[in-house]
């Protein structure tokens, strides 16, 4: 089952209480893929980078069996950047930098290679640009999940009310499930934004887990208590490209495989955050997922009598 | 199995976004003694109200067969007093009114028909009524429970900790646990709590469920989401009385039996919270708790090949 994956791709310049970093590579796409080629075979991405992107990490991709032809590299031009100043509860960060450079006018190029992919994974990015993503698609995937955040809601909301009921699944955190519906009760908000378009709406609650609402039922996921977050960018990226490389695996859409799929994303998701970066993300055992899956057994699993 | 329950029994006036409340009946050892008494016939409470208590609410304690001899009724005396008023996210409060009364030196009297007690739950109340509890018992309890919050580590932090070495398992909230511990992270924080003494630590986290610490291990609990909360007032102390009344029936006390105590507790108390004081608690079918049972088991299981 081949996954296209859209996104940024670019550089960050992250400071927690553990440390700081110079410019190293992150974006949504990069995280989103890179958990993704753990369970599936066939990722590709559509994003944009300028030639000051290296050369090597390019080549990360690819020793993940990430497909590139959809990478534009713009000559003359620089690469997204970011920079973020996280609180000490971690839960919280600042933002120093941010420079659009090539995503300012990113139109996003979809391969013709890529034209039979079955799951589609919307990164955080432009409404719009996803939008265009999924009308330049000639076959509606069998899947098309939509990350997005507050930011989109606050300066492009009709833009993302469009391309929200174009999808199958929506992920947001229990902020912006609040500001997206209005509502405080979770149950409220995800009834109202299950009636936006999604069938399927999963409520990220960071380290208190997640929900998922759909065909009238929901799932409560744990989240791994850990000792220490070293650093959470990149972590709702990680989820949401576990959870659908999980699911293109799997190659069938329904509650159950939903489920297995959050703790899949969980479990990537929370090895992910104990190293700057994608340094973890990106040197992943098979044994180290595995296991990290069974201690969410153990965490959450209970048997009444 | 016994089973005693100490805490407050006392007049809550209470307002929420759905309405306001006269004085009704209400306080910790109410809340987790009616909680208790649908899972252990043998539920005996200690307390002190006065002759302002009206009959008809003790009455109500005997038809859940919750044993009163321990509980002082002092002539002349008024009944402990609390007004709160919650915000609309249900989530803080503010205290209105706080009138002590016949609670300002309440000396816990423990009738001798209360000496084979095998099972003592101290709800929320003074670090030292709580250690005089413990004392004034012949032999200890095989297990031991105490319940607290904020206020008894801003203004006896040293008699809590007295009271907490003697315990089994402490029940607190996350800010809790962080305040008491000086640890943001929760598994820091668990470690730290579970050298002060006791075996296991249960963190509550409202809305997010609760994680049990202990032997080694984690658990976490899903909460039941819910589209509306009426009247959160005792959901802490019903959630405690579950707990050990789920305990003190099953009679062994190991990592697994508190795990299903834990969802025991959190089905009561998401039944509780759904009327306005302890009129979902004092009336509650057999039925009723266990489809709520069924729905924490549908909320939180998953199978992975």
């Amino acid at each position: 089952m081949s996954l296209v994956i859209i996104g940024t791709v670019a550089f960050d310049a992250i400071e927690t209480p553990f440390g700081k970093t110079d410019k190293i590579v992150g974006g949504a796409a990069t995280y989103a893929s890179l958990a993704a080629s753990y369970f599936c075979e066939n990722v590709k991405i559509v994003a944009v980078v300028g030639d000051d992107f290296p050369e090597k990490d390019i080549e990360d991709f690819k020793n993940h069996h990430i497909d590139v032809e959809g990478l534009q590299i713009k000559k003359g031009e620089k690469s997204f950047f970011w920079s973020g100043k996280y609180h000490n509860d971690m839960n919280s960060r600042d933002t120093l930098v941010t420079e659009l450079n090539v995503l300012a006018d990113f139109d996003p190029i979809i391969p013709e290679s890529y034209q039979d992919c079955e799951y589609l994974l919307l990164g955080n990015l432009t409404p719009k640009v996803q939008e265009t993503t999924i009308k330049r698609l000639k076959n509606r995937p069998k899947l098309i999940v939509l990350d997005t955040m507050n930011f989109w809601m606050d300066v492009a909301l009709n833009d993302l009310l469009e391309t929200i009921k174009m999808v199958d699944v929506l992920t947001i955190n229990d902020a912006e499930a609040r500001q997206l519906s209005g509502e405080y009760s979770l149950v409220k908000a995800a009834e109202k934004i299950l009636q936006m378009g999604p069938k399927y709406l999963i409520i990220k609650k960071g380290e208190h887990g997640a929900l998922l609402f759909g065909e009238g039922k929901v799932f409560s996921a744990p989240a791994l208590p850990l000792a220490e977050v070293f650093d959470p960018t990149g972590a709702g990226d990680t989820f949401a490209g576990g959870f659908i490389g999980y699911l293109a695996r799997v190659g069938t859409v329904n509650f159950n495989n939903m489920k297995n799929a959050i703790i899949f994303g969980s479990a990537v998701a929370s090895l992910c955050v104990e190293k700057f970066g994608t340094e973890k993300i990106k040197n992943l055992k098979e044994s180290e997922i595995s296991e990290r899956i069974q201690q969410f057994v153990q965490l959450s699993s209970f048997v009444i009598d």
